[in-house]
């Protein structure tokens, strides 16, 4: 099957979703990624890589943190960065999706970082992208719907090689609302394809989403068994907008029986680091002694976020 | 007269209106972005000419795409760009408009690109300026009002004039809303300048605005009849709020009525191109038919408007 | 004790607030303004000083005005400039401000502007800061609630050496609403420390803070004898709000008591200056003849606001 990530030299032409995406290119990422991490610890901490080049953050749905980084990434690889809150402009004036990429594909864009409410809002914009004849332009899936988050699911990876180098002998637990995380799905993609043996999801049933078994993944809704000789602890968000539904009784409830507990940590190996996508909620999925303790990874997530993008950024405009 | 867009030396000093500029001066504009049009091209789309320049992107209404085209340009001239949105800001604490002025001036500012919903700010700013002796510094008017959108109108000649080569033998039509619209004024002065023999206006009467013929324009309100033989359409857009007031029915009434279908536009020239300022009401104004067919330069337009802002900010720079 | 803006060399590690700052550094400040003030004069109005530094605008409160000098100051020195609205982000998220200059510190920024409607916010940016041994980020106080504005207090001082050359023999009127005033306080720290003999503070008592008397501070509620043969008048801006509180009757009878008229201007030196803060409420707490004439120096405090940002954001970088 065609993928449309690929160019037809196998290389990365779009960063929609890590689902297909073969282990070499996985690694290659990850690999580039490392070389940029020491440009945003230099004096100058810029590259000539995207210079020229018009990027464009395309926020359909508004995040300031992720925004934020890809123009960081964009920046210091030189490139010319237009941030574009596009919920509150052409979409109040009825101009539709494609009208609005047309538009900007005109003014010669060179990459869509797109985020949007809509699964599946950057596999349209590719797509379309390919019909038009504009193979030159590069999209970027910045989290769509409950699909995908790509770059979110490749730093994690980046920090889980980073910490414990080969992914082959790992245990690695995912916590919390499962069913409504695009970090989630991106994550298992990755860790399934960079041959990790055992992944878990742990959540309570009205969390979970169906299928994960067919995907590989053992689910626990039993937070002690599931973080039992874990190597690796990944935690999710849980949104606020989940209390007020029928899927969970209160965030009191919630973090009596999923909060990442110091206790709770004990259970998974001595060693074993503890990661979250950010924002965290304190006190809800997970105790600040954990998440400010000797395991958690949580920042230098974030800084291997930006070596990320930029790795991701930089492949795509060479290709 | 005393022309406050031209210096003594009559060389550009602000971009205020089309009405009035000589035809060297708009042809000299085309010229400069005909050379512009070939560096979005390029692998590096950026030229050094704004290079340490303070461009601030006044906009006291909002409009995403439009400031978009001018940061773009003025990045790819290497200019530092600031955007402020002075609806949000400074307006709400009651300082006037030119006690604003006088601040960004007093920062340093070489060019401000004004989108004010009042016809006549950019002159005032204009006028003002120059009785402060701040001479160095340019204004852009990005739309103001009803009044003009003088950079629309010579992308609109840009785009004429690449597909058409000489205008001294053109009838162009321009249909919609032109009561309420700059473009429609913009284009016809510039039309008029640039010496096309037929210039037509093709609207319900309850959009068209009195002293159409004193212009030199002829009026049309039967569509069939104003396409006829045509070289040019110029599509507008019709505004959301002109269909909840009187004006007009519906949009479907008006579709019907005005609206650009492939059999009215079977009426025009086999090789007539088919303009529109953008965002598209796609069904209401124009058929998608013919917004997506081969005749319509809608894309090329938004090109083209990159190079045609770029030549106006470095002549501007260079006066 | 110990003084959290200097480094252990006694160098400025962050610009909080002006209490405290040593005369010496005072003037380095300003000296090295001064050299930037021909910066923004030039064709070329940059220095590749910050080059490859990553400045993060942190605007908790909203300030187009403050975030656009800062925002130049920045690009005038090749820094990438983030702008960051918290408001509308990360704290509806429910992150707390800490969590959030974690994440940002971990993107390896080099310098936060932060502007914050609390006391102290910025304070206990730097604190945490240090906790974190984050020692090479550097904070400079854009505003910080009633508490103080540092930058603002500097290119007032700025303003007086450019136009009376010495402080040693000055007497300056700080006039209005000095009980809310971050402005008043830094000014009234940084004439201290400068060595200016007399500071009069002119307010009604409803707007007078306690304690002036003790910081040397010469209290006055009549204006004409405020004004009486002083060298330099600060007007402070009278916000809107507190007019239809309790604390004042109106505007009108506001500007009769203390509006900077023509003829209680003519009550100071006749080679005094006029200062505002802007934005100016014409017609409040200023006269337009006076914000207009030729003793005021309003305007020129803007210019020199860029510079003194300048050197402050320059300092910090080199230390």
């Amino acid at each position: 099957m065609h993928n449309p990530q690929l160019n037809k030299n196998g290389e990365l032409q779009h960063l929609l979703t890590i689902e297909g995406l073969p282990k070499p290119t996985l690694h290659h990422i990850l690999d580039t990624a490392s070389s940029f991490v020491s440009v945003s610890d230099r004096e100058v901490k810029k590259v000539p890589l995207l210079r020229g080049k018009s990027v464009f953050n395309l926020f359909f749905e508004n995040s300031t943190r992720t925004r934020t980084t890809f123009e960081i990434a964009a920046k210091r690889l030189s490139a010319d960065v237009i941030n574009l809150n596009i919920s509150a402009s052409s979409a109040s004036k009825g101009e539709s999706l494609l009208d609005t990429i047309d538009n900007l594909a005109a003014m010669h864009a060179d990459m869509f970082v797109v985020r949007h409410s809509q699964s599946g809002a950057p596999h349209l914009i590719a797509d379309h992208l390919r019909r038009i004849k504009h193979h030159h332009v590069h999209v970027v899936n910045a989290g769509d719907g409950r699909h995908a988050h790509p770059t979110q699911g490749l730093l994690d990876m980046y920090t889980i090689r980073h910490y414990k180098k080969d992914f082959s002998q790992l245990t690695v637990a995912i916590v919390g609302d499962i069913l409504h995380s695009r970090v989630a799905r991106s994550d298992i993609h990755a860790l399934t394809t960079l041959g990790v043996p055992e992944i878990r999801a742990v959540a309570p049933l009205t969390l979970l989403p169906g299928g994960l078994e067919q995907m590989g993944v053992r689910v626990f809704t039993d937070i002690n068994a599931g973080l039992k000789g874990v190597d690796v602890i990944i935690m999710l968000r849980l949104q606020n907008e989940r209390m007020t539904g029928a899927l969970l009784p209160s965030a009191q409830e919630y973090f009596k029986s999923y909060g990442l507990t110091p206790e709770r940590l004990a259970l998974a190996k001595p060693d074993a680091i503890v990661m979250h996508p950010g924002p965290m909620n304190r006190g809800v999925e997970i105790d600040s002694v954990v998440a400010d303790g000797a395991q958690a990874v949580i920042l230098p997530q974030v800084t291997f976020g930006i070596a990320v993008r930029m790795a991701v950024m930089g492949i795509l405009a060479g290709n």
